[in-house]
C-alpha cells in the first residue's frame, strides 16, 4: 500500500504494512497448525459458554432461568433452552471435528455431529439425577451449607461438577476437543480442573475446590469428598522407546467409595485409594492406601522468635 | 406435540419432547428444592455483580468510573451508581429472602428488605475507611506495588477484600444467602474464598491470593498479611447424636494483630495465632501459636540425579 | 437538596444525601490519591481485556477470529485488529503514564506514548514465534494434549503465557501499570500470576496452573516446565535503615534451562536451579540446587484407622 | 456542592449544579405530571417493542424466529416467546394503569393487570388469522409482489397492521396508553399511523404507506386498501358550552367493503365511503360517497416553459 | 402438558398450551407459506441492516467508520468490513433463495449466491462513483447544505440512494427479495420507498424526501432533483383474463434528464416527463410533459373568515 | 498480497484486493471530502441519538429515566445524565468543527467547543419550560389525548419539538453540522423534518406529523398548530449572477400567532400567514394570508362509476 502516498507517509503511525506481512512470513514459516487454505472454523469457547449456560437453565430452570417460571411457562422455557442449546452444541462439535481432523470417527460427515448431538441430549435426564445426588453430598458435607439454593447458585463445586458431567458425555462420545473446552471453561470459572476423561461416581463434593487438579485416567466411587489444591495426578509419564510420550494411558488414582481427601494433599499414579479411608491435609501420596485407613502430615516444627 | 405430522416426523432431531418430560420428571421426583405452584425469582449472580461493580465505583469513583470524573460531577455519579446499586440490592435481598424461606427474621415482609438495605447503606462510608487502610497495607507490605491505583485496580487481594467487606455487612444483617453469593463471585474473580462470617479487621492485605480459604468463624485482628494458598479451616466437623453436622460453631482460627501467614500455610480448628507470629510457608499448624514466634517447615532432601 | 419538600420526605428510602456526603469526606480525608482537581481517566481494565483479545486474534487469526478466514481476507482481519488494538493500547498507556505520575520518563508527553506503542508493535512478530515454541512444548509435555489447537484455545498455560509476554514488552518500555494490569487480567483469567517483570525463555509451559506465583526478578531459561501451585518467590524482604522496603531487588529464584518443577513446590530466594534440575512436588527449596539433580519431599506417615 | 474547594473550582465546567437546581424548579412550579414523593415507573417504550416483537414472532415464528424452527422446536419457541411476551405485557398494563391513574377500571389492582393479560393473549390466534387475509390482500393487491415471505418480513403494511390489530385488542380492553404507544411505535417504524381505536376488516392491505393517518373512530369493513398519504380524518373538533374538546365522539369516516382509496386521499368526518367505491389520489373528500362510485381529482394545468 | 399438577394449576396464568396448539392449528390451516418440516432460515432484516451498514462504512469510511483511519490503517479498515458484509450477504442471498424457491435461477445451488456476491462485489467502486455525483447535486441543488460531511452524514436523500444504488445491483442479479428488504430498510430509516427495480442515473437528489415514492419500472434520467412526497407510480394495474394482476410490465413514469419535481406532485402511468422540465407541488400529471415545460397547480381560493 | 499463494488462491472468494485498491483509487480522485494524512473523527449519529435521548432523560426524568425516581435519587439522576451527555455533546461539537472546518468561529480552538457546550447548557431550564407549553398545546388541541404522558412518551410530534427545541440552540451557537444532525435523528425518529434554524414559538403542536417540512429561515409564533405533510418551503431558490444558489436567505413563511394548517398544506416562500388564520387540507398557497382568514380548498369532482 506504499502507492498512496497522500494516504500513507513513510509507513504510518504503527508501521501496520510491515507488522502484518511479518505475521503473514511467521504463519507461512511455523504452518503448524494448518495447511491448506480452506478456511474453517475453530470452536468457540463463548459459544460454549453459552451453551453451556443454555444447558444448566434447561437442567435447574427456577435457580438459574431469566424470568418467572411456573408450571404453566416451564416446559416452554426447558424445551426452547434446549433446542437452542444442542443446535448449538451440534455445530461446535462439528467445528471441532473440522478443525482439528481426527476426532470422531474416521470418515467423518455432519450426520455424525448430529447423531452425537442426539445422544448427548438422551442422556440429560441421568445427568440431572446424578447433579441432584451431589447438591445433596454438599448440603451434607458442609457444615456452612444453609439450603440447596446457595449451593446450586453459589458453591463452585457444584459449577464444576454440573460442567464435568457434561464435558464427560461429551468425552466418552468421542468429541474431546469440546469436551476440553468445556473442562477449561470450567477451569476458569472455578478453579476447578478435571479432565472430561475422570470418571466420577454420584454424590461428589468439592468444597472452596481452588487448585483442585484430578487428572485424565481417574476413577472415582460414590459419596467421595473432596477439598481446595487436592491433585489426583500421575506419577510419571510413561515413554515409548524413542523417548516419546505414550498418551492415553492409565497413570491416575483410583478413589474407591466413601473416601474424604482434605485440602491440599496430593496423589499420584495408579494407585488405589481404599473405600472408606481419609487423607489428611497437605499430605503426600504415592503408594495404595487401605480401606478405611488416615493418612496424616507430619507437623511443623516451632521456633521461638 | 406427536399429533402435528407435517411439522415433527418420528420425534425430531434432539427428540425434545422426550428430554423435556424426562427432566419434568426429575424435577417432581426430587422436589427437593421446591414444593408449590407460585412462581418466584431466584437471585441473579448477574446482577449481583452489577450492584457489586456499582457500589465499587461509588466508593472509588475516580478508579471505576466510566468518565472523567472532577469536583463538579462526581457526587451526581457517585448518589446515581449509589440510588441504582441500592435499589438493586434491595431487590436481590428481597428475592433471596423469599427463596430460601428462612431467611432474615421470621414472618418477613418486603418493608425488612428495604430497612435492611438503608442499614447496608449506612455502613458504605466506614467500610471506605477500612479499605484505605487495606489499600495502605498493601503498598507498605509489597515490594513490588509501586503506586496506589496499581494495587486499586490490579490486585486480586484488594478485590477480595472489597467484595468480602461488603457481604460481611450483608452478613451481619442476615442477608445470608446474599452475603454469600457475594463471597462467591469475589472467589471466582480472584481465586479467594473468605466466607461472609468471618471477621476481619483494619489493615488487611492478601498477596497474590490464588488459593486462599478463610472459613465461616475465623477472626483476624489488624495488619495481618496472608499469602496465596493460605488455608484458615476446620479441622473437625462436630456432629450431633444422630450424626448430623452442628452448623454455625466456632471452629476456625484466631489471627491476632500484626501475623503474617506465608504461602500454602495450613492453619486449623479453633487455635489462636498470637500477636506478631510469623507462620512459614506450607507448613500445617493444629495448635496454638504464642505471640511473635515464628513457624516454619521441615527442609527437604535432595537426592542427586 | 433538602429544600425540595415535595420531592424529597425526611432523607429518602437509601439517605443518599448523608452518604454521598460522608464519602466526599472520606475522599477528602484520605486524599491519599489525587490531590489536584483535574480530571485524569484511569485506565480501563475492560479497555484493556478488549486490547488483549485483538492483539491474540492478530496473532492467531484462525482459532481466535470471529468469521470463516482464508488467504483473502486474513490480512485485512490482522491489519484491522491490530489498527485498533494499538490504538486502544496507546490511549491506556497514556491514561497509565499520566494517572500515575511517574511512569515512563520524566517529562513524559502524549508523543512518548505513540513512540512506546509503536516499539511494543514492532515486537509482536518476534513473540508470535515465542508463543509457537511455548505451543509445541506443551504439546510434547502434556500426555492428554492431543492436538494444537485443544492447547491454543483451551490450556490456561498458554493464555497465560501469550498475556505474560505482551506484559513483558510493556514493562521493559517502562509502561508498569498497564504491564501490571495486563498481567492481573491473566491472574483472573487462568489462576496463574506472574509478575511482568519475569524473564521467560522459549519452550514455556505451565501445566493446569491454579495456584503458579513467579516473581517480578525471577529469571526462567529454556524449555521449562511447571505444574500448578508452583511458587518461584522472594525469601526475605530486605529493608533499608528505616525500615522501608527496598523495591526493585533481584529477590526471586533463576531457574535455568530444561528444568522440571512439579506441583506445589515452592522455591525461595535469588537462588538458582541447576540446568535439567528435576524439583518434585510440594517440596520447600531455599538454597542452590545443581544441575541435573533432583529433590523429593518426605513421604507422609499412614495411620491406620 | 460550593464547599468542596479542591474538587469544584468555581462552579465547573456545566455549571451542573445550577442546572440541575433549576430543572428541578421547573419540575416543581410545572408539577403538571405528578404530585406526590411517590416513585412509580412511567411504560417503557423499549420494554414494549420488544414485547412487540416476542409477539410477532410467535405469531410467524419462521419468519421472525431467530434460529432454525422445524415441528420439533416450535412450539417450545412460540410458547416460551409468549411466556415472555405476555408477563412483559403485564407489566407494562400495570405501569399504565398507575401512572396514569385514571386507567382500565376504577378501584384498579395489580390483578386487573393480569386478567387483561389473559384476555389479550386468548384473542392472538383469531389475531393471526385475520393477519393471513392481510398477507392474502397483499399478495393479490401488488403488482410487485412476488411471495408472502417478502410481504411478511418486508412491507411496512404487514408491520403496521400487525401492530395495529394488537393494539386494538388493547385498545377495547381499556389498556389506552399501552394500545396508544403501539400505535406510535408502528408510526416510527412505518410512517403510518393508525389510531388504535380505529375498527379495521380483514383483508386490509396498505400499500407504501408512509404519511397514511387513520382516526381514532374510523370504521373500515373487509378488503379495503389504501396507498401511501391517505388521511381518514375529523373534519372539525366539536367543543363543549365552555370551548373545550368534546373527545371520544364519532369524527371519522366510515369506509365500507371493497373500497381501494389512491395515494395522498384526504377523506375527513364522519362521512360513508360506500361499499366498493374508488377514491382517486390527492382528493379531498368530505361527504357521503355512493358505492361503486369513482372519485377523482382535477388535472393540472400545464404551462409550456 | 396437564399432567403436570403441582405445577400447573387449571391451565396457569396466560393458559400457554391452549394459545400454543391454536396457534398451531392456525399455522398449518393457512399452511400458506411452508409445507414441509425441513427447516429453512428467513433472511434476516437485522443481519441485512448489518450489512449495509458494513458496506456503507466500507464505501465512505472516514464519515461511517468507528475509529481515527488515515492512510496507514484505512485500506486494512476497508477490506475487513467488506470481506464480512460480503460473507454476510452470501448467506443472506443463500437464505432468501431457499426461502422462497423461485428466486435467483432455476436449479440454484448454494455456489449462485457465492457467484452473485462475487458480481456484487465488483460493482461496488462503481456504485461509489455514482454515490459522489450524488453527492454534489445535494450541494448544488439545497441552498441549505453547507457542505459535504452535512449531507453525507445527515441527509435521508443521500442515505435513500445510498442503499437504492445497492439493492438495484442485487435487483439486477435477480436477488429479488434481499433487494426488496434492503428497500425497506431504507423506506423505514428515510420514509423513502424506491422500488430496487427502480433505474435511476447519476446526480440524483432528494430533498426532505418523506413520502417519496418511485415505483419498479421508472426509469431517471441523470441530474434529476425530486422532493418531499413525490409519487412515481402505476396508474392501472393491468389484468389477464382471469383478473389476475399482471406482474413486472412496464408500468411508471420515464423522468428525462435534468427533470424538477417539487413537493407533492404525483406522476402516474407510463408517460415521459420531457428533460429539462419542472413539475410544480401537488400536482397531478398522468400525460406526457414536453421537454422543458413548467407544470404547476391551481391556485387555493381564499374565503374571508 | 498476491505472494501468498498458500493462503491466497487467484484473488479470493471476493477478489478483496481489487475491490479495495478500487475504492481507494476513488477517495483518491475523487478526493472531495478530505485533502491531507491526518485522521480526524466524524461526528457520530449514534453517539448524538444516545447524547439526545440523556438529554431528554434529563428534562423529563419521570418519563424517559430507566427506573424508579423519588425525590430522594431524581436530582443524581438528572445530575449524572447532564454530566454524560454534555460531555458527549462538547466532543461532538468539537468533532464538528474540526471535520468540516469552517463551523462555529475563524481560529477555532477546543475551548470554544467547551466554552459553546456550556452556553447550550445554560439554556436547557428554558427549554423545560417551552416544551411544557408544547404539551399543554398538544393535550389541549388532540381530542384522542388523554393525559400527559400519552403525549410526552407516544406523540411524534412532541419528540420533535424536543428534539427541535435543542437543535435551534445549536444552530444559534453556530455548531451547525450538530444541529442539523439533531434535526435528522428526529427527521428518522417522527418523519418530521424541521431544519434547525427554524423559529418556533411555545405551545406548538405537531399532529401525527409524518411528512411535515419547514424550512430554514421560517418564523413561527405562539400556540401555532400543524398537521401532518404541511410544508413551510421555499419557492424559488435565488442564484447570484453566475447562476450559484445564494444560500441561507429568508426564503420560508412567516407564521404568525394562533394560527391553525391542516394536513397537507403547502406554504410556499416569504409570505405571511396573518394571526389567528386558518389553513385548510391539501391547499397551496404562496401570497400572504390575511389575519383571521380561513383559506380551503376546491372540492374534488365525483364520476359516478
Amino acid at each position: 500500500m506504499s502507492d498512496n502516498p497522500p494516504e500513507s507517509p513513510s509507513g504510518g503511525r504503527w508501521q501496520l504494512d510491515r507488522i502484518v506481512a511479518e505475521l503473514r512470513l511467521s504463519r507461512e514459516e511455523t504452518h503448524s497448525i494448518r495447511r491448506d487454505g480452506e478456511a474453517r472454523r475453530a470452536p468457540s469457547r463463548e459459544a460454549l459458554q453459552a451453551i453451556l449456560d443454555g444447558l444448566t437453565e434447561a437442567l435447574f430452570p427456577r435457580h438459574y432461568g431469566q424470568f418467572d417460571l411456573d408450571g404453566e411457562n416451564i416446559d416452554y422455557f426447558v424445551g426452547n433452552r434446549l433446542s437452542i442449546a444442542l443446535d448449538g452444541l451440534c455445530d461446535q462439535i462439528h467445528r471441532g471435528a473440522r478443525f482439528v481432523g481426527d476426532e470422531l470417527i474416521p470418515g467423518y460427515r455432519r450426520e455424525d455431529a448430529v447423531e452425537l448431538t442426539r445422544q448427548f441430549g438422551e442422556r440429560l435426564p441421568v445427568v440431572r439425577g446424578l447433579l441432584i445426588s451431589d447438591l445433596r453430598a454438599a448440603f451434607v458435607g458442609d457444615p456452612a451449607a444453609r439450603n440447596f439454593p446457595e449451593i446450586l447458585i453459589g458453591y463452585p463445586g457444584m459449577t464444576a461438577i454440573i460442567h464435568h458431567r457434561l464435558a464427560h458425555i461429551l468425552d466418552g462420545l468421542n468429541a474431546r476437543l469440546i469436551a476440553r473446552l468445556v473442562a477449561e471453561i470450567a477451569h476458569t470459572r472455578t478453579g476447578i480442573d478435571i479432565h472430561p476423561g475422570a470418571s466420577i461416581g454420584s454424590g461428589f463434593f468439592i468444597d472452596h475446590g481452588t487448585g483442585v487438579v484430578i487428572g485424565e485416567t481417574a476413577i472415582i466411587g460414590d459419596n467421595v469428598r473432596i477439598y481446595q489444591a487436592v491433585t489426583l495426578g500421575a506419577r510419571h509419564f510413561p515413554t515409548d522407546d524413542d523417548g516419546h510420550l505414550i498418551k492415553g494411558d492409565a497413570r491416575h488414582p483410583i478413589v474407591e467409595d466413601d473416601v474424604v481427601i482434605y485440602a491440599g494433599a496430593t496423589i499420584l499414579g495408579r494407585i488405589t485409594i481404599g473405600r472408606g479411608a481419609t487423607i489428611g491435609g497437605n499430605v503426600w501420596v504415592t503408594q495404595d492406601v487401605p480401606p478405611n485407613s488416615i493418612v496424616t502430615q507430619a507437623t511443623a516444627r516451632n521456633k521461638q522468635g
